[in-house]
């Protein structure tokens, strides 16, 4: 069984979070995979070379300067330290952009509604096989949210998506966990004892009629699901500092 | 055999010299390595950074600011786009600094004299097992001027040690290539049809004594041969744009 996890860019700004995942990350047994995200930090670098940052409903537009500046922050900075500390942690980390080894490629997403969202990758195509040699070779992949275009050119991805086309080019025999900054799907979004420990597909419609689950969980219920029908054995979403807890969804 | 091609971020830096050259490295026929330098756009995002770059006889001090950009610069961008851009010339490479894979260890540099050149790795173990189970596997490693340190951070470290050590770790079916804006050595180094073709240890030190060959191209040589006691069998020094040809330095 693989493990792939996946890490928002919010835990790792803060070093007392980051220090805190890294060692339960460490702790995991057997064959793992990290994804990352990168957060603010390319916003911030954005700001000190006085490129602007354009969004569109809550979506970067990644024009030709923000990709290098994310090409930097996430597939450089962010990425290389995530690898050189799990090394003392005794993780054989390696870290990957969609493009190295040609493992994940995708395609600049076309203009809709007259938004272009510029130099954002959609998966199209995952190489399992890459990975999977890498992981029985006993390293631990420490992927950035990029991938790469056929015409030779980065583009900017959506590291939860790379996390389920992961997983999926894994599949059967992996697991998929999202952590972030809240204990799991809540009954109550305020109150933590409220957490729901396992979601079916039976339950969900459930929580769905209720108005239970609502907003932006249920695109990362949806994925989920959509990740268990591709083959993924569960997806758990939890706390960074929490890596056996959570909810669990299963089929 | 497995060539070790180190080329220069000044190649890099140009359009058409950097088309030119990748050209003629995904036309190199068998197992290959490229290593590559950052050159001065690290000096350039420094800059527009705000951040000092300092300089002690000719080499960058690296203190966190600058260390941070190195990262960014030539383990994110200058590697990435590499990388990217091969695999549209049938390359399949993947980017590696030293961390990635944990496959070249380095120890900051000691203060000597009064000068702490910071941030800055003297190689001390190098994995050439790692590179050979891409290699073996197809893949080629496109290597970063970083490594790290067992402590968990990056350091700087010079191209041409990286290229010079990696061809000692795959020692010894061998061959190493620095690649840079002259034709080879030459005995009058304003003018390329004096190049010299081959040096042997008995012929360099021919000319040496006749002030043949002198300055920077010392180290340079002295390297070479370095690499050759260790088990490389050729090291050639030649034009970006001309792999096969310039001057080959062999025992």
């Amino acid at each position: 069984m693989i493990q792939v996890i996946k890490i928002g860019g919010g835990i790792l700004e803060n070093e007392a979070s980051r220090e805190m995942f890294l060692r339960q990350f460490a702790a995991v047994e057997g064959p793992k995979v990290l994804v990352h995200g990168g957060g603010r930090l390319a916003t911030t670098m954005a700001e000190r070379l006085g490129v602007k940052t354009q969004m569109i409903d809550g979506r970067r537009v990644t024009d030709k300067e923000t990709l290098d500046i994310v090409t930097m922050v996430y597939g450089g900075l962010v990425n290389k330290q995530l690898v050189a500390s799990l090394h003392t942690r005794g993780v054989n980390a390696i870290g990957l952009t969609g493009a190295d080894g040609g493992w994940m490629k995708a395609v600049k997403r076309p203009i809709k509604n007259g938004i272009d969202y510029g130099f954002v990758g959609d998966v199209t195509q995952v190489n399992g096989a890459f990975l999977r040699m890498l992981v029985d070779n006993g390293y631990v992949p420490v992927i950035a949210p990029l991938t790469y275009s056929q015409e030779g050119f980065l583009l900017n991805t959506n590291a939860d998506t790379i996390a389920s086309s992961t997983a999926t080019s894994l599949a059967p025999e992996v697991q998929l966990t999202f952590c972030f900054e809240k204990a799991g799907v809540l009954r109550d979004a305020d109150d933590e004892s409220t957490l729901i420990p396992r979601i079916t597909r039976e339950s969900y419609k459930q929580l769905l009629a209720d108005g239970i689950v609502s907003g932006g969980m249920i695109p990362k219920i949806d994925n989920a699901f959509a990740a268990i029908e591709h083959g993924v054995q569960s997806v758990r979403i939890t706390h960074a500092n929490n890596l056996q807890g959570g909810t669990i969804i299963i089929e």
